[in-house]
């Protein structure tokens, strides 16, 4: 593996307050060494030269030297909530949605059934396109769950294909209620059954987190907390879908099992955010959903100045929210959600690794993967203050240039 | 000039309701035939071969083929706004809007200060790199006006970079009162005296358009009228800056002078829809001008129900509106002011062309350009269902593939 000098970066981001200025750890006229994957080195662009020296990494002549031209380079993008197995689309529940028509054929479970009839080869060959479309849009680090299976060989093929693509697997078995179970009494609690029994065994093996939609229409607190502590018992990892669509008692739940992430968090009482503020559970916003179903923006601003601990994702999905653009959702919440850029685009690499408990991503310091995105731009207020353009020039991967 | 057949195209937009369904005219499973940079012949794939043996164009086997996959097709966007000759740019102003904090170097005098300060070479980087950027995404035709010089030197120099990159050059020395005008008693009213005298006869030889900003803090409709009729007199059209603030007398003016749009249309009255109505005045709205100043939007939907002509557009500039993506736009319009996607897009199409009186773009139909955008998705809805997305997978124009 090749050693990379990359220089002249204008405006270097590493999230580390003791490399560069304020939380976001910012600085100017910067070098970043590359080296078997992972960041070897960070430091003023003159200092380079003799960096390499000392490292051991030289001839300077053997390293590969690339010029950032002045722009400004970040952490990739952590994308910490997608939802991208899946079949079909439901681009006209969309079109009614906006057009304030119902649309009755729409919701999860037309995905259910898309997704059911989809073939290993189709489901595999969308989801390599979307985490292609991530990555040229410089999202390096992606969380992916199942739920649009909802049985047990389903939901276990959703997994399976997800693992290909990240370590950030999430079995999502409690997504919703699935129409043979929905229909008749006492069907909820006898699915929440078959998800903490076999399906969770099929599943946990590929999986690092345990994951349930805790609301009002999906599952109540008791049974989320049936399938989290389930997933616990067979070594995943909590996180919570809770306080979507009104106010609940899911944020608690996720605080009380140490759950490394809540999210939505579109409803939140004070007391929630103080209860957040005092837990180390991430509150995961997700700007996109509120932009595509036209809900109220929870406030970031509140959180932040709460003390919580903030992440922005994507939740890439065919029915809520079908961004897949970190810089868009960035825009949003500098617009909408009370967050300056330096909150927002750290609350989309830093915030989405501690949401996923990874120190090794959304942060560039000496050790961490070489994770980096090259803007077009000077600075990375350019990503909300020129919203929909497409902004990232280069994309390195684990030290590797996978675009530009 | 080659010959090319477009074929497996799974929804062609046309925006001529006789070639298909809809105001949009939509077809399925259709071929465009391009010659001659103009579009020949268009309809459904299976007789392609025959039109072309009926136009002379063949043998087929020296045609160039291409499939769109399965692909939606669309005209390219039409950008009838935007102000993409200038210097420096106002992130920081940007930022502090954002924060709610005031900002004292900001303003358009700011970017009429860098932008006198720019050399030829600096000024005509930056607006090819922003022609190029509009083509990535999908912009085949694109207004661009002048009014960051506000001196006779400067202005005449904007209007002829601009006229370098585009035939829809527009001369608006009447941007804004310059410093040294506004500081002193009767200087707006000496500023259009420039403005309308050497300033125009610099200009109006670069340009197709005059405009003015008709604005409370900036021009009165008294001034607004002399130099959109001395425009006229010097063979220019008009086209006016309105109601972006406030309401105002500015969209009668408009009307009155038979100006081919106006634009913002933040603050209509229910006269000024109804004379829009009645006039021949495309209303085009500027999605990005509300998203990046949080000001409330108009809404498209009371102007399509009235009867108006409605464009979108992206208002490219350092100040309110930075940024230069017709999809991001599309996906406001449809969640903020009202448009289905159909009509969002129709309006960033045919809209821009009828606003630049222009026949030959915004449309697909025998004889027009052959400016055509592929989509990466089956449908259009998706520009707003998946907003910030990069969607655009091939771009011709002029016959041309330039992107893709
Ligand atoms: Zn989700
Ligand atoms: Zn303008």
């Amino acid at each position: 593996m090749t050693t990379t000098l990359l220089t002249d970066i204008g405006l270097l981001v590493t999230n580390d307050p003791t490399l560069g200025t304020g939380p976001t750890g910012e600085l100017t006229d910067a070098a970043v060494i590359i080296d078997g994957g992972r960041v070897a080195w960070i430091g003023a662009a003159v200092d380079a030269a003799t960096a390499i020296a000392e490292l051991g990494l030289g001839p300077l002549s053997d390293i590969d030297k690339q010029s950032a031209g002045g722009a400004c380079v970040i952490p990739g993008f952590v994308d910490s909530h997608s939802h991208v197995v899946f079949g079909g689309d439901r681009a006209a529940e969309f079109e009614a949605r906006m057009a304030g028509r119902t649309y009755e054929a729409g919701g999860i479970r037309s995905t259910v059934a898309a997704t059911r009839a989809a073939s290993d080869e189709e489901l595999r060959a969308r989801l390599y396109g979307f985490v292609d479309e991530m990555l040229a849009q410089g999202t390096t680090t992606l969380e992916i769950k199942s739920g649009y299976g909802l049985s047990v060989e389903s939901e276990e093929r959703l997994v399976r294909l997800a693992s290909e693509v990240t370590d950030e697997v999430t079995f999502l078995g409690a997504h919703v209620v699935p129409a043979e179970f929905a229909s008749r009494e006492g069907g909820a609690d006898e699915y929440v059954e078959l998800v903490t029994g076999p399906m969770l065994e099929a599943c946990a093996p590929h999986a690092k987190w345990i994951d349930v939609f805790c609301e009002t229409g999906a599952f109540s607190v008791e049974q989320s907390r049936r399938v989290l502590e389930a997933g616990i018992t067979a070594g995943l990892k909590p996180r919570v879908h809770a306080s979507q669509l009104g106010p609940g008692d899911g944020v608690r739940l996720a605080i009380e099992l140490g759950a490394a992430s809540v999210d939505h968090c579109t409803y939140l009482s004070d007391e929630d955010v103080a209860a957040l503020a005092a837990s180390s559970t991430v509150a995961t916003l997700l700007p996109g959903v509120e932009f595509s179903t036209r809900q109220p923006y929870p406030s970031g601003r509140r959180l932040l100045d709460a003390g919580v601990t903030v992440a922005i994702a994507c939740d890439t999905n065919p029915g809520s929210s079908f961004t897949s653009s970190m810089p868009f959702c960035i825009a949003v919440a500098v617009r909408d959600m009370g967050m300056t850029p330096a909150e927002a685009l750290w609350a989309a690499t830093a915030g989405g690794a501690v949401a996923l408990e990874r120190a090794d991503v959304g942060r560039l310091m000496p050790g961490t993967r070489a994770d980096l995105v090259q803007l077009k731009t000077p600075g990375y207020v350019h990503l909300a203050y020129r919203p929909g353009v497409p902004l990232v020039q280069r994309v390195w991967k684990d030290g590797t240039l996978v675009v530009g």
